[in-house]
């Protein structure tokens, strides 16, 4: 029996929301490590985290920390990924970057790997993990494309508040709690923090994730734009977004409408498509009120979808309607997943 | 001066919560009143309704009821509104509708005054007053469509749940406490109370409203696509729905995607029609992180409107964030608004 190798692997960002679920993603999948080594901020260095019943005290993340690391897993910010990746890299490991630093990097493979896993191939030490919100989109339509072609995307999400950070979910639960209460609150994180204005999401639906771009678009939806062609390896395909924050705590959801280069195509065709796609899970019965929600699939891996229709005016227009745990699928998951393909791919050895 | 003549006016449904809204609307426009007939089912009659500080009691409705009244406002439910309805209109009194019972009988006008008052004229007792989803999307689109015409609406709906009437409202919030205490609960109403299954919509995103017809969309997508078709006087508009209830309480909020009859539209064309537009408060200035939010728009009016995008890859296709407080103008504030009308174009007399 072969000897099944094991890896020195890195985590960045190791407190924080992704972070946490990384750790528990390498344990629920038993990923072969070596040995583990947690990182963090000066100030969250110190904290205990527990792995495989083992306790690992997190270390500040420094350049020297990724001496003998194979693989390291970024999430803690851009700042720190553009510091200290490359120190990562020069030292020999390969870098699977969960933030936007480096995503739309032509050097850096954009990767899902139900999508695009041979473009791991093509990378220069540095690996990034699409955003949240359009993994799970591009899990979806991939399949339809590879089968029909595909020519246009419309989205409007409705994301949760663990996508700006466990502060933000801490932000809904208090408020909620406060509005219930008839109590006074003051808003603090949503919808940006960094921004000038910070507003109510308890109860309330604010179509800002993160910061305006100067053609009227957030940042958020032109990653959306420009990350799904890059993905996808189209840049004529046309796609759209709407962005939008609603009292979720974990779970994004998509309601999508793409149009396919088939005018013959049925609704039960894709529906047999997704049925055995990767990574896809079919809730699609609306005799029987089965759909994807977001409350259902916190802790799972999967995409989700359902409310599969063919437009009415349309011949080759479809709506949809896409869930994914936003923390797993579109972050920990997708980055654990990014390194077994590299391990599977023999790229890190 | 010439002496402001007073009608005998009906609610019927004055104990829900439309009703209640109508009767605060009636007092809040000054409705030229006679008499205030308050109308319900026999288990909520003798309930007391205050009315500019008179107190009135709410009366079961029955055929008999609508002798001598001048305008009769339904919101009690298809099914009472079929019944009652021709009665009230043999009585000799105009019936404004706000149920789905009438709405796409071609013999009655489903009017938005904003957008096709004039159809008032061709009522043959029986006005309807569209779904609240629908009205402030024709809202905000009538003023574009008829500067430059309009081919093709995609909406993407974030509905409250006062929607579902006040019972869904009290399990939004009793759901809510029972999550936030670590309790259990057992969903009963939404996501349609007469419906197989119930599912959670506290910290959730639930994508049907009203039951599912044979093409997979839902009564209230198909209610989006036929009633702005009939309201805009245009067949041939290419209309899509995909309706979704979230956890807010009151005011619905809408992804619009519209393609225009124009390639020559800019953005700042459409903010300055929507500027000046009835009914329409336009609030977009992303640098400020101005736009609408339901948690800003309750107990108003209007239609907000923000968020205006062109479209990256198509010339004539834009994209808008609709919100408006569902009961008001989605329900008691158009019906008022209808009645006001019926009396401003002296069609009551």
């Amino acid at each position: 029996m072969e000897q099944k190798k094991g890896f020195n692997v890195a985590v960045v960002g190791a407190t924080g929301a992704v972070g946490q679920q990384m750790i528990k993603t390498l344990e629920s999948r038993d990923f072969p490590i070596s040995t583990l080594t947690l990182l963090s901020s000066k100030r969250s260095a110190g904290t205990k985290v527990t792995y495989k019943g083992q306790e690992v005290t997190v270390q500040e993340a420094t350049p020297e920390s990724f001496k003998g690391i194979d693989i390291a897993l970024f999430s803690a910010g851009g700042g720190v990924s553009k510091e200290l990746a490359p120190h990562a890299v020069e030292h020999g490991a390969i870098v699977v970057d969960n933030t936007s630093a480096f995503r739309m990097d032509e050097n850096v493979p954009l990767v899902v790997p139900e999508v695009n896993q041979e473009d791991l191939f093509k990378h220069n030490g540095i690996i990034a993990n699409p955003n949240c919100s359009t993994i799970q989109m591009v899990v979806a339509l991939e399949p339809l494309k590879a089968k029909y072609g595909l020519s246009k995307v419309l989205v409007s999400t409705y994301q949760a508040v663990s996508g700006s950070g466990a502060a933000a979910v801490e932000e809904l639960n208090s408020q909620t709690k406060a509005i219930i209460n008839n109590e006074s609150f003051e808003p603090k994180i949503l919808p940006v923090k960094s921004d000038k204005k910070h507003y109510q999401i308890a109860f309330n639906a604010v179509p800002q994730i993160d910061v305006f771009t100067e053609n009227g678009f957030t940042y958020e939806e032109m990653k959306m734009i420009n990350e799904t062609k890059k993905i996808m390896h189209d840049d004529t395909l046309k796609v759209a977004a709407t962005c939008v924050r609603i009292p979720v705590a974990t779970g994004h959801s998509e309601s999508v409408y793409f149009e396919l280069n088939d005018n013959n195509v049925t609704v039960a065709d894709i529906k047999e498509i997704l049925k055995s796609a990767p990574g896809v899970v079919l809730q699609d019965d609306p005799e029987n009120q089965i759909y994807p929600m977001p409350a259902n699939c916190v802790g799972l891996n999967d995409t989700f979808v359902g409310r599969i229709r063919k437009d009415l005016d349309v011949e080759n227009g479809f709506h949809m309607w896409v869930v994914s745990d936003n923390l797993l699928k579109g972050a920990a998951w997708n980055s654990v997943q990014i390194a077994e393909s590299l391990v599977e791919l023999g790229i890190v050895k």
